[in-house]
This record gives structure tokens, C-alpha cells and sequence, in this order.
């Protein structure tokens, strides 16, 4: 998987985890809930910006967020992807 | 200090450290020498992507210096800003 799909599996993931749906994440982060929808499906790549956005709506730390991402980026793939 | 102006300032600092022109950076993580001159001065806001290139082209992780900017963002303006 290439960044912007790690990065909107994590966000989704977090949302989910969070009981957040999209509209309220759009919302908090003040972003249109299309966006959000094209980020967690990849199909947009973030700014630096919208990343520290929905870090701040998500209640998550950045750098964590962005750990979590690399990490991901960086593991073989799995016979799923 | 915005995002990007903060950003642009912590790259322009490790890339001095590590005693890299802009030129270097610039053919190391496959971004045009005048980009990275405009993140540098904070003129362009960056894609996540490039945060990554630059990151990996300075030897950084990303956390850290998404952390690290993150805790220049949250501090009061000095006098100097």
C-alpha cells in the first residue's frame, strides 16, 4: 500500500475506534466529510496540514499517528493487500 | 508561526546539520531545488508525501520530526516572531 492508503486506513480505523462517523469528523476537523471519505479510501493524499486537523479532531498526538503509519508502510505485504 | 513556516524551519535547520545544500536535498528526495527553497521560507504548505521524502532524503524519522515541529507549533510566540 502506498502512504495515502496506509494513512486513511489509519484514520478510519481511529474514527471507528473513536465511535466517530464521518459527518462528525468532518465537522470537528472542519473539513468537507467527502474529503474525509476520499482520505480513509486512499484516494486523496493529505496536506500536513489536514493530517495535524484530524489528529486535533481525533484526539490523537501527530507524531504517533505518523508513527503508526510508518510502521505500516514499512512491513511486507500481506497476501491480503 | 503557522504549520508551514514551522515546518520550513525545522527542515532548513536539520538539512544545515547536516551540512546539505539545498541543491542535495533537493536531488536526494527527487523535489525541485526551488520547492524546497519555498518550504524552507514557509511559502508552500507540504503534502504528507513529501514530509516523508524529505525526511527519509535528511535521515530523519518522520515522528520525530513531526513531534518536533508539533512542539514548536503549541509554544507561545516569542518576541522575535
Amino acid at each position: 500500500m502506498n502512504l495515502a492508503a496506509v494513512f486513511g486506513k489509519e484514520i478510519r480505523r481511529v474514527r471507528q475506534e473513536a465511535g466517530l462517523s464521518q459527518e462528525e469528523l468532518a465537522y470537528r476537523a472542519g473539513i468537507h466529510r467527502t474529503y474525509i471519505s476520499q482520505l480513509e479510501r486512499g484516494l486523496k493524499a493529505p496536506s500536513l496540514e489536514v493530517v495535524f486537523r484530524i489528529c486535533a479532531a481525533l484526539g490523537q498526538e501527530p507524531h504517533e499517528l505518523i508513527k503508526r503509519v510508518n510502521q505500516k508502510l514499512e512491513l511486507p505485504p500481506t497476501s491480503h493487500d
